[in-house]
């Protein structure tokens, strides 16, 4: 397709114009220039937005999205899963909805209540930068990354995923469950784990301790930046797969503790799994 | 200093020629181009070295040590141990002996049993990489990287500390001690939580799963290559601190688990408490 083809969604609303929002403005601007982009946040964020052409017109009111034909939710999941429950309120024609936020079944199970005229299909991008807000917004952060869909009872629907796709998205399916279990582990245990990991080691090392330290903790505790609002309505709507995952952990870490002087072989059978796993993660892998 | 300056030390022996070993010898061939490097390590790997111009002559004899002005003890840490306590039997003259292992007070309890010819100064590179062995050796490798010596009891040598910051090291001074509460908050922590998620989110996700993973697995997990002999014998020397890091970890761990609605708070806390500590980690910080 050319870059003036007609877009699939001429008028797309984004509420939450963040990271996530700014660059799926900039993205969609690239692809379809004839495409309008309609921002819904804060003022000021909306100013920045305009400044950057993320966004053709916004404000912070909901009834600017009344006539788009797609509606993406890119706020926090609580805050998605609000703003879909006033989605009725505001929009009166038929549009399709859908959110990027990290945890699925919640806002699944909100969208049942959803009159027929707004059709949800819930999706969660697996992209992100450890700076959030618009200002980090990047056109090709999508690209080649995978972008979940998780159309779960509702019938699936092509058009959103070829213009996912068109976005230069790897778009793939799984149900609300099978999503929230999986990303437990990629993603929430992670940034639990280096959110507390670099708690613990600044409080007992100070900035003093810390200068010591070396790219192998900083690696490590690169998420620990991220904002905790986006973080406690993960954990908050993931709280059963969160709970087992971490559970999981803490009981290797027991494990190892409790056996330092390898005398087990914990220590061993820890990192010649851990390092084999490794080699599975950065192993090329195309889908 | 010009480069054809005398070196300090005219005969460098290093003992275990793996990644740190190795660029020494590198970084001591390219700031002293005079001085003659002797590896001591297994043959396949002395073979290495020297195609890769890191050493003059080597072998996997201790005995190429005697003459030497300088001998490193560059294995993993309880190896270390147990060549320092046979060097006596190898090297007849008078010596000045160090090491880089990542753990020092017991090589430097070790140290104690040396016969006064033998004058031990134990040190800590703070410098790595994901990939250990000869063939990752640089000659930058710890170039403006912290270079710790722990003199303790002994008196202090400023030849040694001249020597490490004519290769390029930040050259800093601490109680084995000091060295070893504080690595284990600053190295030994992060390598054990980083090997200990990986082996958990692998055995859960599988290839399938961590197919779907992004950049934020990918840095926490960056050391979980790291090699278990280095690592067991660092565990097992540093048993009491690294056992009160785990501990500390693991109540974060668990405090977060029981607290994932966030009424109490605990996620938002534990996070503003990271990112507070991760800025104080980036910032540039000269000493």
């Amino acid at each position: 397709m050319a870059a003036d083809a007609e877009p699939p969604f001429p008028h797309v609303a984004i509420v939450g114009f963040g990271l996530i929002g700014g660059s799926l403005g900039l993205a969609i601007r690239e692809r379809w220039p004839k495409a309008m982009i309609i921002a819904i946040d804060r003022k000021d964020v909306i100013e920045t937005a305009m400044r950057l052409g993320a966004a053709d017109i916004g404000g912070d009111d909901l009834g600017l999205a009344a006539g788009a034909e797609l509606i993406v939710l890119a706020a926090p999941a609580l805050a998605n899963v609000d703003v879909l429950l006033r989605l009725e309120e505001f929009v009166p024609g038929p549009a399709l909805v859908t959110d990027v936020s990290s945890t699925k079944r919640a806002i699944t199970e909100a969208a049942r209540t959803l009159p027929s005229r707004l059709r949800f299909i819930g999706g969660h991008p697996l992209a992100g930068a450890a700076v959030g807000g618009v200002e980090a917004a990047r056109a090709d952060l999508f690209t080649l990354r995978p972008w979940i869909l998780t159309p779960g009872g509702t019938p699936s629907d092509t058009t959103l995923a070829g213009w996912l796709s068109a976005l230069g998205a790897k778009v793939r399916f799984m149900t609300p469950e099978a999503h929230d279990e999986l990303l437990a582990y990629i993603s929430h245990l992670p940034q639990m784990t280096a959110s507390a990991l670099m708690s613990v080691v600044g409080a007992k090392a100070g900035a003093q301790g810390l200068s010591h330290a070396g790219r192998g903790l900083r690696d490590t505790t690169r998420l620990a930046s991220s904002p905790a609002d986006v973080w406690r309505d993960i954990a908050a709507t993931n709280r059963d797969h969160l709970a087992a995952a971490l559970e999981e952990l803490i009981a290797v870490l027991q494990n190892i503790k409790d056996d330092l002087s390898a005398d087990g072989g914990t220590v061993e059978t820890v990192f010649a799994s851990a390092a084999e796993w490794k080699r599975v993660l950065e192993e090329p892998f195309d889908k």
